[in-house]
């Protein structure tokens, strides 16, 4: 199976990586950066590749968009006539419900476009930091919609599979958003918010134990990239900053009010949900 | 030199660890639990140990109190009578005015106390989950006062030197308390108001990266000690927590408005602030 990775940064160098050696794929890479599509070649991520779409997207059996969020549909629409007739487009977005919706209508009939979201994204951008190793029981998510043929879904499973990736769940566009508001941008909204509220009247780093350091991994992101997937998914995010600070608030409270019971409920709530979560 | 480590839990245990096998130093511990002296003893932490503090205190030249904050001041009380004459007390504890006023109200003239904070918790409790390995390179806290000979804090700077902590860093109690609340108690507030956020509303495993898992690594705490922690330390904490509220409610308001301009200096501002702390 031929695969196109289009965007060979941290995502789609990983996803390259997680390809590797398999013998089921024969993978190409497109980039607008010559230096990166050199870089793929060099590490013997890719077989070939090009900065120009016309090269390679009309040999590709499947087609995985590596791109921000905001430029998927854009891409699809400016390559429409290019894509092989009967293959199928794969994302990576962490937002899905704009996805879709853009994407549906530039998407020729004869395409099919099946969503997904691996979760093992990385602090750092480019390909330097890409990893094979960081997808290996990571989980991964496919947003399924009324369009896609099963053929490809059970093709994007298997691709998910063979990248090394652990649980595959199936859930809805909307369910999607939900969830990542939840798990994925809530955290990177209070990793920033926490480091942005040390007052620098001391050292910071000379006080700081694994908890901190641990918090605040992910709060140097990529701007681009989050400003989108905050936009992209605005509703859901407010609900969950909103429900996160009502925590925060109530917590608060009790260790205002020295109530050692309420604060106790609180460590036992928290320590149940987290030993469910390992 | 003849050490007690009095509270042979995952604190205690680690730092008889940290200084096993090195012959400046013989340990001896004082544990409530007979099954955790025979553990410490088997796996060659302490070369012998006691339930009763009467058997190893008057041996002791530094007795390190590996206890939950609320304890130190009353078990110093409790057994002033056996400290060796000339020698020094250290203590572990993660609050540090409250704890130096309750001392300083019930310690024996002839000995000093040397009040230290070792960065290196765990999230789990007990002697089993005691490691050397997790002390090194850590951050070490020293909070002098007044009263302390500097040959005692010589002391207490190589004891945690040889144990394998990295920076070693001297401040007032005052200074201690509020660096603390921010590094390590307002982490510890979010990862519980994070995981205490979730709706529930669907099985959030599915849906995690590395991300909500690191930053809920620490939701599961011991509930006894940071109980007293939190209420040990009420005021700087309440300060933090309203500073930290204030960063997420300027976040969820650039969000709400898709002020990317805003956004994007919450990012940068955040993402320099990450990068000095490597």
């Amino acid at each position: 199976m031929n695969v196109a990775i289009v965007g060979l940064g941290v995502v789609g160098g990983s996803l390259a990586l997680g390809l590797k050696g398999n013998p089921d794929y024969t993978v190409y890479g497109i980039d607008i950066d010559a230096g990166t599509l050199k870089s793929a070649m060099d590490m013997g991520m890719i077989c070939g590749g090009s900065r120009e779409s016309q090269e390679i997207l009309p040999l590709a059996d499947v087609t995985v968009l590596c791109l921000y969020p905001d430029v998927v549909s854009r891409y699809v629409e400016q390559n429409a006539a290019l894509f092989k007739p009967g293959s199928f487009i794969m994302d990576v977005t962490g937002v899905k419900e704009r996805t879709v919706a853009q994407v549906k209508k530039v998407l020729p009939p004869e395409i099919d476009f099946v969503f997904a979201h691996p979760m093992a994204g990385r602090e750092n951008r480019g390909i330097a930091f890409a990893s094979g190793e960081v997808l290996k029981g990571a989980n991964f998510l496919l947003t399924p919609v009324p369009s896609n043929k099963p053929e490809n879904l059970d093709l994007a499973r298997k691709l998910a599979k063979d990248c090394g990736f652990g649980r595959i769940t199936e859930v809805t566009p909307h369910e999607h958003d939900r969830n990542i508001a939840f798990t994925s941008q809530l955290s990177h909204v209070i990793a920033i918010s926490l480091i942005n509220s040390d007052t620098e009247e001391y050292d910071t780093s000379s006080f700081v134990g694994d908890s901190y350091r641990g918090i605040t991994r992910i709060a140097s992101i990529n701007q681009d990239l989050w400003t989108q997937l905050f936009f992209g998914n605005k509703e859901n995010l407010l609900e969950v900053i909103d429900n996160f600070q009502k925590q925060v608030a109530l917590m608060r409270e009790y260790i205002a009010d020295e109530n050692e019971k309420g604060l106790r409920q609180l460590f036992i709530k928290a320590a149940r949900r987290r030993e469910k979560l390992k």
